[in-house]
C-alpha cells in the first residue's frame, strides 16, 4: 500500500528547527516565539502568541509540565528503554506502576494549574499508536511501528510538546466521511505524490494546539468502506504551511485585560482551544503511521479513549485546588469551623477521591498489549471518566454553597484603585476581623473562575466533553458489561438448572 | 416611641419628581435617565446607567415587567382594594389565587428574558410589611400601617419600581451588630432629628439598585437588646444623597463590548447587582416603618424569606429557556431524536416542574395573616428553595451534555466579519444540513450564558444563594418538621403504649 | 352496538344482599364474613379471610377508610350533587378543592397506616368512567354514562368498596392483545347473550381485591382493529362465579404467626396483592361501560393514570410515619440531638414534602372535563409519580442510617419470652438509660417493617410500579414538555430571527 | 517457627479439638457438628445449628469460602513466610498484591453465593493484631505478637474459621465503658486469676459466630482512663463456657421453611447474625493480645476499620448477582433489549465497577507497617466503604424498576403444587413466549430476595451498617482531607502572597 523511499527525505528537513533539546520551563517558552504561525483570536492575527495576554496563561500552564519534570523528575520523567530519561509525557508506559505515576503527574499539575495543562492527548496519542501501528504492521507488513518509533525517539530527544488531533467537525451525523457533502467535516487526504499526501479538514477543541511544537492527527471514529483516504495518522509541525488556527473565546478571557490580575481569579493559568483548519497541507511518507487501514480506525479510537479517559485524573488535582478555595473561603467569611460547611467539604473530597479512585484501579488493572505498551483497563477507565462527567460538577456547585453569593457581586480589583470607592470596597469585603479584605477578594475571584469563570471552562465543560462524551463512556461500559456472565451468576443461584431459552 | 408630627412633611417633597405614572416600558426608560445617580463600575463613574452597555441588559430585563403589564395585565396587574388596577409588583397578595397568580407572572418574566427580572425583592418586601407594620402597631401603637399604606399607595398610582435591601455585609459573623468592631456592618441609624433619621452602612448584592425608583431597608436577621439602632426599616428614593452604588463584576458582563451581539449569548437580558453603601442618608419620619422593635426583626426575616423563597418559581421560567436551549442545540446538530437525548430532556423537564411544584403547593397552601395579606405556607416555601438550590445546577450540566463542547471552544462573531477566516468558520460550525451555521452558534453562546456565562449568575448561584442559602432552608425545614407529631405516629403503629420517657 | 332490554335485570338481583348500607368499621367487617370467595393463599384455600391472620391487617388497613369517614367527615367524606354525604372513595370530584381534599385525605390514611389502605384504583377509576362514559356516549350515543350513573349511586347509597382492575399479565410484550399466544393474557368477552357478556383473563397486583365488595375491570393499555373484545369495561360483585384470588406472597407475611405483634413491626396493618382469575364471569348490561370502542381505552388508561400518579401523595403520609420511626430509633438509641442525625431527618423531611407539593400542584392546576369530573393536570401528576419511585427508597435509605444495623439482627419476640435469654435479650437492647428496652425492639421493628419488611412492599415497590412504572411516567413528560415551546423561547433570546428550518 | 514452651497450658487444651486440618467444605461441615453450642432461635434452643434450615445457608456460604480455596487456590490460598499454603481469610498480607487478591476473593465469592460468606471480620482482625501486638509490644515490652503469631500458626495448620468479635451494645453513647451504669454494656475483665482472665459483655450483630471455630474479641471504640478492664483483646474456642448465642431474625428467614426453595429466592446462601453473650468466659493468659493499654483500643479501630471498609468489595461480586437477576428478568419479561432498560443495567454496571475501584485503588496505595504486614490506604478505604452506604441501594432500587412489581405480589411455590390453580398460576406467570413460568418465578423471588428479602440484609442493611455506619467514615475522610494543604494550592493561584492570619 506504502511506496516507501527516504534516499532523500523531506521529513528530515522538518526536524532541522529543533536542535538542541529544550530542558527548562524558560527554553520551551523561547521555544514558541518567532514561530509566525497563522493564529487569529476574536477576529484579528495574533503576531506573537506568547506576548498575547489571554493566550498567555495557556503556554504557562503547559511550561508547568517543564517546571515539574525539573523539579521532579521521578515524577514527570521516566526512563526509556535505552536508559535515557524522558519527559513523562512522551514516554511510552510498560507496566502499572509507569500508569500510575503518569495519574499521579496528572494530578500534580491539576494542583499546580488549576487547570488543563494540554498534554495528555498528545501523550495518550503516541501509547494508542505504539501498539496500533505493532498491530498494523503485524497485519499488513507494513512499516508504520519503525516510522512512529523513529519520529517518537526524536521527539524524546529534542523534548518537544507533541500535540494529539483528534476530534473533526463531523457536520451531518448520520453519514459516514465519504458520504458527507462536504468531505473536509473529517480530515483526509486530498492529493498523493511520492513524498507524501496533501490533508484538508480541520479538528475542533484543539487544546494547546498553539503551544505544541508538532501535531499528530487520527480519525475520530469507526470508518467503513469508501472512507479509506480518511483512515488517516500523520505527524507535522505545527508551522506547516496550510494550517489556520482559530483561538476560541472562553467565559471571562478578557478579565486579564478588562480587569486584571485580581479580577482574573487565576491569572497564571488556563487552558484554551482552537479550531485548527487543514488546508493542503503536506505530511512527508515518513510521518504517515496510518493509510487507508480502515479496520484500524476504531482500535485507534478505543485505545486513545481508553488511556485519555483515565488522564481525567487530572480532574481530582483541580478537584482538590477547588476543595482549598472553598475552604480559604470559608475561613476567611469565619466560618471554616460551621458543621455544614466542614461536611460540605467532607463531600467534595469523597467525590473527588472516588473519581481519583477508578484511574488508580484502571492502572493496577491495566494489560500489556502486543506492542508492550500497557493499556488501562478499558471498564475501568470508562468509569472513572463517567464519574468526572458528574462529580465535578457537584464539588463546583458545593464550592459556590459555601463561597457565597458575593462570588458574583463583588466589585472590580480597579474599584479598589479609585480613591473615592476604594476603601468602601475595602470596608465592606470584609469577613473575619483580621483577614485581609483584598485577600478575601482574591480567592472568591479563583473560586468564581473554577465554578463559573475562565477555568470553568476545563474544569467543568470538558470534564463532560473531553475524551468523549457521557454517552460515549455508557456505550463502551454496556458493550463489556458481560450480561451473560452475570445472568449466569443470577440464574443459577436462583436455581434455574440451565439458562432458559427465550 | 416615635414622635410624630407631619404638619410640614419632609417626605412630600421626595415624591414630587414622581408626576405623571409610568405606563410603558419606554415611560419606564425614560424615568431612569437624568437621575445623578452616584454609580461606579470597574473602577470609574457612569454618567448614565441607561446608556452604559453591561448595564442596560439589566435595565431592559426589569423594563420587561412593564411590558408584560401592558400586553397581559391579567397576569402582571392586580385590582387594589379600591378596584384601581396596579402593578401586580406593587400589589399586595389577599388570596391564594394572587399568590398564584404572582409564581406564574415570574415564571412568564422568566421566560421571556431569560435572566433575573430584579423586582421580586421588593414585592415580597412590601407583602411583607404589610403584616409586620400591622402587627407592631396592634403590639406598640404605632403608627406604621398608616404610613406604610400611604407610601405603597402613591408607589401604586406612580408606578414606580421598589427594590428591596437587605443583605448587610455581617462583618464577623459571631457577634451580633452592636458588638462589632465597624457598626456600620449592618446598616444603622447613625442619628436623629424631628424630621427624620440618618442612616450608615451598607446592602451587598442589591439586584437592580440603580434601575429602581425608591428602596426599602430592612433588617437582614434576628436582633438583640442592644440593638435597637440596628432594627430600622425605611424607604428611601434610589437618588437619596448620601448613597453610592457599585456594581459588581459579573461572568462575561463585558462580552456585549469586547465580543457584540452573538458573543453575549443573551445581548438583550441580564440581572445586575451593586454593593449599596449608604452614608448619613437622612429618611424623613413618615417614611420609617420600623424603629427599634428589635423582637420584630426576625419577623419581618420569616416572612419575608417565606414569599421569597417561593418567588424563585421564576427559575422555572428561565429553565423552560434553558430545556429550549439544549433542544435547540440538538436539533441543530442533527441528534434532537437521538434517545439518550430525549431522555435527558425530560429529566430536564422533571426537575423544572418539580421546582415549580413546590411554588404552586406553597401558594395552595397558603393563610391569611391578620393584617389581610396572604402569605405562602412557611415549610413549602423552604421545600421549594431547597430544590432550586439543586435542581438548575444539574439541568444546567445536562445542557452542557446535551449541547456539545462547543459552547466552550467557539471562535468570537468577530472570526466571522473577518474576509480569511469567517468562511472556514462557517464552513466548520454546520452542522445539520441545511442549518444556519451562524444560528448553531447564536444557540451555543446562550447555552454558554446560561450554564457558565452572564445568567448563570443568575440561574445558578443566585438559585443557591438568593434568598438564603441552602443551610438557610434547611433550619426552617427543620424547625417545622414536627418530629414529636411524626415519632407518635410510629409509636403508635409500633404498638408503644405511651410515648416512651426518655 | 349495545342491545339494551333490562325489563328484567339480572343486575338487579347482584345488588340484593347490599341492603343496610355499611357505616361503620365493624359494619365493613362483618359484611365480608361468609361470602364464600374463592381465595387460596400459599396453596391452601382460605375459608374466610376476615380470619386469616396474614390477611386480617389488610382488612384492617381498609377498615381504617370507614373509621376516618366517622371520625373525621370533612375529610373523608363528600357531599353528592344532591346534597347526600357520601364516603371520599365513591365521591366523583368537581373542583381542584375535592382533589385537595382527597389527597389529604390519603396522607391521612397513609399516617394512620403505614402501608397501602387499597381504595384508591376503585375510586380513581370512577373518576374516569364519569368523564369517559360520558365522552364515549356523546360521540356513538350509547348509554353508558347513566348506567354508571346509577350503578355509583347504588355504590355510594350502599357505602361499599369498588375495587379497581386494570393491569393484565399481558405475555409477550410485543404483540396486542388479539394476537397473543394466549388471548386470556388479556382480559376480554368470551361470549355475550342478550343479558350481557361473559369474560375471561386475569388481572394482576390486585390490591384490596379480596376486601372490596364490587370490582370495575378497565383495559391497561392502548387498543386497535382486531382487539374489539379487549376493549371492555364492566364491575361484577367479588363474589361473582367464575372468579379466583390467589393471594401474592409479601416480605415477611408470615411474621405475624410465625413471630408475633412485635416480631410483624406493625401488626395492625398491612396491604396484599392477589392475582384475580376470570373464568367465564357474567357481566349484565347493566354494569358494562365500554364494549368495543378501542379509541377511549386509551383515554381510559391516561386519565386513569392521570389521577392515579397524583394518589401516590398516600405515599407522603407512609413517609411521616417512616420520619417518625427514624425519629424514634434515635431518641431510643439516645443520638436524637446528633448534628448529622438532625440532617438527615431534615432531608428526609424535605424529600416527603417535595412529593407532596406535586400532587398538590396537580390538584391547584386541574381541570373540567366536560362530563363535569376534575382531573389532576397531566404533567404535574407524572411528574408526582416520577418522584415518588424516588425520594421513598432514599428516605427509607436514611431510616435504615439512623435507626443502626441492630434492625436486620435483632432477636425475636419470642426470646423475650424465654427465662433463660429474656433477660439478656432485654439487658443488651437497653439504649438510652431509662428507655424501655422493648420499646426500642418495637420502634427497630417497624424501621425494618417499612423498609426491608411487609411494608416496603407497599412504601417502596409499589412506589415504584403503582400506576405504572417510572418509563411510563417519562412517556407522559416527554409528550407533554412543549420542546418546540421552549425552542422558541430560546431561539428568540439567541437572536435567531425566524425559527430554523432543519 | 516459634519456639514455644507450654509445659502446663490451659491454651494447649483448648486445641485439642482441632486435630486434623480442615480440607473440603465437608470437612468443615462435619467439624461443626456435635459442638454442643448454647445456641437459640426464635425463643428456642437449636441442638444442632447444621441441621437447621433457617442457619443452614449461612453455614453453607462459609462453605463456599473451603470450596473455592480448593477449585481456586490461587484466588483464595496464599503462602505463609515458611512457603506453606494457608487459607486467604488466614493470611497475613505483605503486599498490595496480597490486598488486591483478597479484594478479588471476595468479589469472586459474593458472585457465588449472594450473600455475605462472613469471614472477613476474623481475616481483618488478624491483620489488624499483627502490626498492633508488634506495637504494643515494641512500646510496652509485653509478648502479645509472639502469642498472637503462636494462635495465627496453630489456626492456619488446622484451617479453621477464626471470628471477629467487636461491636458491643455501647449503652449510654454519652458514657465511657467504666461509668456505664451497666459494666457489661462494653465487653470487659470481671476476674483474673494467674492462668488468665474471666470477661464478661456481649457483642452484637456478630455475623457468622455459630459457624467458627475460634473468635477474637476487640474493644470497639477508643477507650481512656478508667476503661483498662476494657482494653482487652483475646481468642476463644466458640464453644468456652459461658458463651451464649441468640440469633437474629431476618426478613423472610422462615421462606425456607413456610414456603420453599423457590419462595427463598435464593435457597441455599444466606448470611446470619447473632448476639453474643459473655458471662465469666476464661481466657487464658497465652490467648490475650492486648490487656489494659487503653492507647491503643483507637488503634485497633482504625486498623480494622481501614481493612474492613475495604473489604466490602464482596458487595461487587453480589453486586454482580444483583445486575444478572435484573437483566435475567428483563430477558424473561421480553424487555432485555429495550432502551431504558438497557440503560439502567449500565447504570447499575457503572455504580458497581465505582465501588470496586476504591477498594482497589485502596490495596494499590496500600502501606507497609512495621510489623511487616500491608494496610490498605485510610482515605480511599473510607472512600470505597462511603460508597458502598450508597450504590447497593440504588443498584436495588434500579432492580426492583426493571423486574416489575412481580416481585412483590407473586404467588407462591406452594400454590403451583395445587391442582386447581397451579395451572392458572403457570398460566399467567408466562412472560416471553417459550420461556418456562417457573424460571420467571426463580428469578423473581431472586430479586426479592436481594433487594427486600434475606439477602437484602446482606446487600443493603450490611453495606449501611458493616465496618462503621456512614458517619464514621465521613469522620475519618474529614481527618485526613487535608484541608491547610488544599488551601495553600488555592491561595498560591489565587495570587494570596502569606496564608492569611485568620
Amino acid at each position: 500500500m506504502l511506496k516507501i523511499d527516504e534516499s532523500v527525505s523531506p521529513a528530515q528537513k522538518l526536524w532541522e528547527p529543533f536542535g538542541a533539546p529544550i530542558v527548562t520551563a524558560d527554553d520551551y517558552i523561547a521555544s514558541l516565539r518567532g514561530r509566525g504561525l497563522r493564529v487569529f483570536f476574536m477576529g484579528e492575527p495574533v503576531a506573537e502568541p506568547v506576548d498575547n495576554p489571554v493566550i498567555w496563561p495557556s503556554i504557562n500552564a503547559m511550561a508547568e509540565t517543564y517546571r515539574l519534570a525539573t523539579e521532579r523528575p521521578e515524577l514527570a520523567a521516566a526512563r526509556r528503554e535505552d536508559g535515557k530519561l524522558v519527559n513523562r509525557f512522551l514516554h511510552i508506559p510498560t507496566s502499572p506502576a509507569d500508569l500510575l505515576a503518569k495519574h499521579d503527574m496528572q494530578r500534580e499539575l491539576g494542583r499546580r494549574t488549576g487547570t488543563c495543562f494540554q498534554r495528555c492527548v498528545g501523550m495518550d496519542a503516541i501509547a494508542t499508536l505504539h501498539s496500533v501501528t505493532f498491530e498494523m504492521d503485524a497485519k499488513f507488513g507494513t512499516a508504520y511501528a519503525r516510522r512512529f518509533r523513529a519520529f517518537l525517539e526524536r521527539a524524546q530527544d529534542a523534548n518537544i510538546i507533541i500535540g494529539g488531533a483528534m476530534t473533526d467537525p463531523k457536520g451531518d451525523r448520520s453519514k459516514p466521511p465519504h458520504q458527507q457533502t462536504d468531505p473536509d467535516q473529517f480530515l483526509h487526504v486530498v492529493r498523493r505524490d511520492e513524498n507524501g499526501i496533501f490533508v484538508s479538514g480541520a479538528k475542533m477543541h484543539q487544546t494547546g494546539a498553539v503551544n505544541s511544537h508538532w501535531m499528530i492527527f487520527m480519525p475520530t471514529m469507526r470508518l467503513g468502506e469508501g472512507d479509506r483516504d480518511w483512515a488517516i495518522i500523520g505527524a507535522l509541525p505545527v508551522t506547516a504551511p496550510g494550517v489556520t488556527y482559530i483561538m476560541g473565546r472562553q467565559t471571562n478571557d478578557m478579565r486579564i485585560v478588562d480587569g486584571g490580575v485580581l479580577d482574573a481569579g487565576n491569572a497564571q493559568f488556563a487552558g484554551q482551544e482552537a479550531l485548527v483548519v487543514f488546508e493542503n497541507v503536506f505530511v512527508p511518507n515518513e510521518h504517515i503511521f496510518m493509510d487507508g487501514e480502515i479496520g484500524f480506525a476504531s482500535t485507534v479510537v478505543e485505545r486513545f479513549t481508553t488511556y485519555h479517559r483515565s488522564s481525567y485524573a487530572c480532574k481530582t488535582g483541580l478537584g482538590d485546588v477547588m476543595i482549598g478555595a472553598a475552604a480559604a473561603a470559608a475561613e476567611l467569611n469565619g466560618l471554616e469551623k460551621v458543621r455544614h460547611i466542614q461536611d460540605k467539604l467532607i463531600e467534595m473530597t469523597h467525590l473527588n477521591e472516588t473519581m481519583y479512585s477508578s484511574c488508580v484501579a484502571g492502572a493496577t488493572r491495566s494489560k500489556t498489549e502486543a506492542s508492550g505498551v500497557q493499556i488501562n483497563d478499558v471498564m475501568l477507565s470508562n468509569v472513572a471518566k463517567q464519574n468526572v462527567t458528574r462529580f465535578p460538577y457537584e464539588i463546583a456547585r458545593l464550592a459556590q454553597d459555601i463561597a457565597g453569593g458575593i462570588i458574583v457581586t463583588m466589585p472590580s480589583e480597579k474599584d479598589l484603585d479609585n480613591d473615592e470607592i476604594g476603601p468602601l470596597v475595602r470596608k465592606y469585603m470584609q469577613g473575619q476581623d483580621g483577614a485581609d479584605p483584598v485577600d478575601r477578594m482574591r480567592v472568591m475571584r479563583l473560586s468564581e473562575n473554577m465554578t463559573i469563570g475562565r477555568n470553568a471552562v476545563g474544569y467543568l465543560t470538558e470534564s463532560m466533553h473531553g475524551a468523549g462524551s457521557p454517552q460515549a463512556q455508557r456505550v463502551e461500559i454496556g458493550r463489556r458489561m458481560d450480561l451473560e456472565g452475570k445472568k449466569n451468576l443470577a440464574y443459577h443461584l436462583a436455581g434455574v438448572a440451565a439458562k432458559p431459552k427465550v
